[in-house]
């Protein structure tokens, strides 16, 4: 039996995570396959590496050629960009906190901070920004970063980015099917392949 | 006016760069583009980011991912891979040297020595495996291994590892056309869709 879902694994920090959270639901609905949202921290995961920022900076001639590819990926997707961004990478922690909730509005809150971070150069670690996201996809702004702050969901996070490192995850947007990785923007049509076997 | 051109940047250690190896003429060839086989040397551009080894090896979660990857790339374009290799990454200077030297065979060459390593477990660094793949392909390999073995092929090479770090390649397989930069296996029809516009 197949289990026609894949998860999504994203950080907002992560650049090529933007076009993989605005085309994800698009692409698995049509394909009739089940999402799940899966917020986690690249920074835990970095830290074992010996890595204290993104690998695009430490590493800048592939950090110029990612900024080049996410110009043409976000080109051809009809997606807004302006680089560079306001900051380079900005710290994802509140806006994951948020995410996570699992509310409904929580898709359209992810895409928000990515058009935030990306396309707006705005500060997405910035209360007031997120509380403008939050109440633009119909949250209430003071519950929501309360909820988002109480201990048993900052561990939640914690207990999230442990599971993609026990799967073997390494870097974003990440997709799972079952066991099965898949690493990496232009690998969601395999992972979505794989789900419908 | 379009240059119709795309050049192909392969490391004869780089994993991705097999199933770029085996397609690439026949990608270009049915959209009319026109094909470039380039030979470089990644060693002294990991040696830049203080890396002495792939980084498939020092980062082993993510190697652990592409040898997964490779599995399902080549499965998918029926590429043999018997995994793991003889050893990985194998020294591909010598295979390099041969492979600049624009013959007839070199492409047929080429992709001998990526069977070799991803499928036979071959040593690609042994005079009498590369004598056995010039022979097979058609090539005189005293004569050849005397050729690449000339100071001034082995300049040659040097050269076109300097022009590759100076054109901003930090990986392979990479694709240019013109001053536009594409790396990876995955961005393949990107490169050639890139040269007919």
């Amino acid at each position: 039996m197949t289990a026609r879902v894949v998860e999504f694994w994203f950080e907002f920090a992560s650049t090529y995570s933007y076009p993989a959270a605005m085309r994800v639901e698009r692409v698995a609905r049509a394909a009739g396959v089940a999402l799940v949202w899966r917020p986690f921290l690249l920074g835990p995961i970095f830290a074992t590496q010996g890595w204290n920022d993104s690998p695009f900076n430490l590493y800048p001639v592939k950090g110029a050629y990612m900024w080049r590819d996410l110009e043409r990926i976000c080109a051809r997707e009809g997606l807004p960009l302006n680089l560079p961004p306001m900051r380079f990478p900005q710290n994802g922690l509140k806006a994951a906190r948020l995410a996570i909730l699992e509310q409904a509005w929580a898709p359209n809150f992810v895409r928000a901070v990515y058009t935030a971070n990306f396309a707006e150069r705005k500060g997405i670690a910035d209360d007031v920004v997120l509380a403008e996201i939050l109440t633009q996809v119909g949250a209430d702004p003071a519950a929501a970063l309360a909820a988002a702050n109480a201990p048993a969901n900052k561990e939640r996070l914690k207990t999230q980015t442990d599971e993609a490192i026990a799967r073997g995850i390494f870097g974003a947007p990440s997709f799972t099917v079952g066991g099965e990785l898949f690493w990496g923007n232009d690998r969601l049509e395999d992972a979505i392949r794989w789900a419908t076997r």
